[in-house]
């Protein structure tokens, strides 16, 4: 059986200029993309995880919440962050419902502990519960409980890594993970999209992502592709790719031409 | 360190006449009155819990997701009945952060597991964990799934019994449960509220719960005695009071004279 965990950037579903303003039509299109999907691979597993885009991170700046509390008002910071948060995948889950997914809204918050940042308990089994009901989970970026800091910030990335490995363990027959944002996909120092990257190529590649500017302002881009190719060294097929451009995320599904980048081990 | 347990009444919050209408003014009342007693027992712990009301009944019964899933349709309903419940949920946490109080809203789906309507599982961590840090967790009337039936319904009132057991072991030095709804209390064959239910005078009240339809018209009043009796006798003191008398809730925790009924062991 196979499991395909999809993350739907925050970007993406959101106007990440406007302040908690969210982008139904493109929700729409994704829930009917995921909707057909479903409908072509009826036991395929799906996992949905959507970033916090224009809505967590008013409050999660505000409040320095990643960064743990200790002052009453930061520790009101980390419960609205985690209202936000929610605000935004409810949502996303209202537009899936209408579409027929039966998505069932899953918060991290619960499933998490930290200790300094660093996740040291993991209870995932409401996922594998829903996924033995063939319900879709919908996670998202949130707060979560830090044992040594009070609180901190699961990214969607983080969270959804984590389930692909811990799935993994689960003798999946096969798992990839998808990571939708609204830019086509890692470029090279030229400016041109890698179509695949592995353990054999990435030294050529990783000076690119370090240096260019137009990669990714906050260098998170070198980040999130040395963490998909850990996980592709277990072998676990990951896609960067533009859930901008309609029908991508199907094709990569599908296992059709798709315009992106495709992070796996060899 | 105390603990106290509150249930919000889905008739209290809700207008249950009303599809998905809330009482957003007796929320932000109750949301004071919490803000107070807080500020007068900074070291109380707390637990909150929102009955459904008009929000989660509607898909709940037009699905009959107490009684699981088979189709498509009424796998939908699970979902949906998710969603409406998470929505009056949110409602109330926006009001209770507006108040100051650092609520984090926590989905019974996440903790609960039945099989054929028994709670089996219980993963209560994070309620633990978000006590540790002081935030006040919010739960409520939810979805759970079901290893038999797929799904089900736990009540807040199963979830908060549950959770009031679950502490207990935990050596809180005192734990109280308060039932707030929209009604006065129990009330005897004449209709007047009794004050106090103890082992004791039980058989004498018990026929006339059972018999008036003054009480509740669904006989829900009666499991409710025998269940907070059965509480009670754990050392659990449980209160059924009217949430819609201003202050009533904040005498009952302060230990002031209350209006409803205060069910006790001995």
């Amino acid at each position: 059986m196979a499991l395909v965990l999809i993350k739907l950037g925050g970007s993406l579903i959101t106007d990440k200029e406007k302040p908690y303003t969210a982008r139904p039509e493109v929700m729409q299109r994704l829930a009917r993309e995921i909707h057909y999907i479903r409908a072509q691979n009826p036991n395929l597993k799906l996992i949905i995880g959507n970033g916090a885009g224009s809505f967590g991170h008013q409050s999660a700046k505000k409040y320095n919440t990643i960064e743990g509390f200790v002052s009453p008002s930061e520790k009101m910071g980390f419960c609205l962050v985690h209202q936000d948060v929610l605000d935004l995948n409810l949502l996303l889950a209202k537009i899936f419902l209408q579409t027929g997914l039966p998505v069932v809204s899953l918060p991290p918050v619960t499933m998490v502990v930290t200790e300094n940042q660093k996740l040291i308990e993991r209870n995932f089994s409401c996922i594998d519960n829903s996924l033995a009901t063939d319900l879709i989970p919908l996670v998202f970026g949130d707060v979560v409980l830090d044992k040594e800091i009070g609180g901190t910030i699961l990214s969607t990335d983080t969270l959804l890594a984590e389930l692909a490995k811990y799935f993994l363990k689960q003798n999946q027959d096969k798992i990839i993970l998808i990571n939708a944002g609204d830019y086509p996909g890692v470029r090279d120092r030229k400016g041109d999209v890698i179509s695949l990257i592995t353990k054999s190529n990435y030294c050529e590649i990783e000076t690119a992502l370090g240096l260019s500017h137009s990669v990714d302002v906050t260098g998170g881009m070198k980040k999130k592709v040395e963490e998909f190719l850990a996980i592709s060294s277990l072998g676990i097929d990951c896609w960067i790719l533009d859930g901008s451009i309609p029908e991508n995320l199907v094709r990569a599904v599908l296992g059709k031409p798709t315009s992106g980048t495709l992070i796996r081990a060899f």
